[in-house]
């Protein structure tokens, strides 16, 4: 069986793997990017489950747009727009979509680097180039981001301006408005991925980009973050003409979202204590953050250091110098499991390889102390 | 915005707006291959739907090959294979990752045709070429096959050998051994579709064609017919190097299938009175075709001829030159929405149009004399 080039070239993940090592015995996991188990907002869904086999039509063929009352909900809750929503499979099926429908081999697409590399990885099997784009504390470096619009035919610019993953980051306003006047002026489509936005636990939130950019970004909101992750609902708003096509794309790719996951998820949204599930989730989020860091600067002091985050999932641990690949190999062989920031890094691309991805969502708080004790171990036998 | 070239070429699926009109008030509809909605097994998952809230593993992030008891529930069902399983959003997710791991821009395929549009959507996303195969009662033109093969560096013969949509046909075992020795000579990948097999109603099952070339055929089935449509639920299998790359690609489409709609597809298929919901959908299944067939052959007489089918979903009817886009136009103003047979060529091929394809699986039993009522009206008006 001879396969086709783009699929060989893709790697099996290794957050994936890492995620099944993480599963073993006596193993820790700082690894992946899991909701708390013990926040998961299941008492809120109960019923809904209990009378899903109530209703038949849930369980037939349904709409490629999506469950209609869901689609209404995101609606009310973006009243500022009036771009049209498509349920997906997940925001990791919205990128999926975004890349068939805009890219061919070849085509140029800016990501910052380091960068989740789910997304990097669907835009690569259309045969995408990438142009990595470097950043800092307040977002993307602007010079490059120019300089590589000026300079390429670029098709998108691909962003996570709110507590980036890995890194944490959230792009200052400042940052928003020169990128969104970057995008109109070269007229390239701006993917603003924001699966973290609504776990912010500290500061001022900041409007998403696209309210500046309306006419050309396509936004990737999840469910995975603030629901349910094993259900795969997350959706998508972008133009009309866009969404139209993504959603001819996706009838060919699976029909449609299933609608018992969706009825799920629109009962979750719209159950009276949602907002109060929000608001102890970034509570919980903070707690163990705090915890957490505490703890990093206790045991580790010198050795390491990080900037602070406001949300999200994710410490983005510098190793002042040392390897990131070798202490996360070290650190499994204590039973921790850590991700090395190389792993943020396409395939070929340069990696940095000073930093590990710690992440302090799912880890038990009772079992933080021991993590990081772990950890130590594994820097202090690369001394 | 600028679209690829691939996707833009994609049509909206004619079955998906005419499912949509289908909707409409004092509409009857014989166009989608919806399951009977009193048949659907929803009394055997009650339970299951019920207790998921229990258990928040569930909820959480799952394994891309799939639910693992759901798994294991499969290679027991298949004792005879040692092939993997990848667990996908229903079976056209399955066709759409065989099309990717397989095919590249100009790649020959060979479908049986008329089709199912999605498979030739999904394989025509790629950029793939279709060569379209011509059959009869017991299966494909084999002289016809022989020469594409021989002629054409062909990548993978897609095929529905049991109950084919549109047209109802199942190969004959001298058909089944024929078409793997021919596979099996040149080499070629073979497709093996078998939503509607376990909706056989009378004659004798046949084996899969998989069973006489399993070292170069995928698999795949379906819970959409015989479960949950609504759920997007299913599988297939095939050589493991070849399950390993689709499952890298579903990483980055879509991580994985979700789970709770795995659940509730394993706890189905593991109900004690799983094989009497099979036997009474079958039993159902029959009475509403003999009960459209007599009606057809009653009201419509000459007028029409279709070849007797023994399961699956649909009448192949031939309206003896007559066109079935017009009939169809038609009928939907007579408020009776069926599928016109042009629909199942692909986009571009030339279309045979003296068909419909009418479902019996979902009709209401009450109503069907009325829906041919209305048929002979649009036949008649057209004399």
């Amino acid at each position: 069986m001879k396969f086709a080039r783009q699929a060989q070239s893709l790697n099996a993940s290794y957050l994936r793997e890492i995620l099944s090592a993480a599963s073993q015995p006596e193993m820790i996991s700082m690894a992946g990017g899991l909701p708390a188990a013990s926040l998961l907002p299941l008492e809120l869904v109960r019923v809904a489950c209990a009378s899903l086999a109530d209703n038949s039509l849930f369980f037939q063929y349904g709409s490629s747009r999506g469950y209609q009352p869901l689609l209404e909900t995101l609606e009310q809750h973006s009243p500022q727009s009036t771009q049209p929503w498509l349920i997906c499979n997940g925001s990791q099926q919205g990128l999926d979509l975004i890349a068939r429908a805009l890219l061919e081999t070849g085509d140029p697409i800016v990501a910052e680097v380091p960068a989740y590399l789910g997304a990097l990885q669907a835009f690569q099997l259309t045969g995408a180039s990438l142009l990595p784009l470097l950043s800092g504390a307040a977002g993307p470096d602007l010079d490059q981001l120019e300089h590589y619009f000026k300079t390429a035919a670029v098709k998108l610019f691909y962003a996570v301006p709110d507590f980036h993953n890995p890194t944490g980051r959230v792009w200052s306003a400042e940052t928003r408005v020169a990128v969104a006047a970057l995008c109109r002026h070269y007229g390239v489509t701006l993917i603003e991925d924001s699966p973290y936005r609504q776990l912010r636990f500290s500061g001022t939130e900041l409007s998403p980009v696209s309210e500046l950019y309306p006419e050309q970004t396509i936004s990737l909101i999840s469910f995975s973050k603030t629901g349910f992750p094993g259900l795969r609902v997350g959706a998508m708003s972008g133009p009309a003409e866009f969404i139209a096509l993504a959603e001819r794309i996706k009838q060919a790719t699976d029909l449609h979202t299933g609608i018992p996951q969706q009825v799920i998820i629109h009962r979750l949204l719209n159950h009276q204590q949602y907002p109060d599930h929000l608001a102890r989730l970034q509570q919980g989020y903070r707690n163990r953050y705090h915890h957490l860091s505490s703890e990093l600067q206790q045991q580790l002091g010198q050795q390491i250091e990080f900037d602070p985050v406001e949300g999200g999932m994710f410490i983005w641990l510098s190793l002042n110098g040392k390897s990131g690949t070798e202490i996360a190999a070290r650190a499994l062989s204590h039973k921790l499991a850590v991700v090395p920031g190389a792993a943020f890094y396409a395939k070929g691309a340069t990696a940095e390889d000073s930093h590990i991805r710690l992440n302090f969502s799912n880890t038990d708080t009772a079992l933080v102390r021991e993590a990081v004790a772990r950890l130590a171990r594994a820097i202090g036998a690369g001394c």
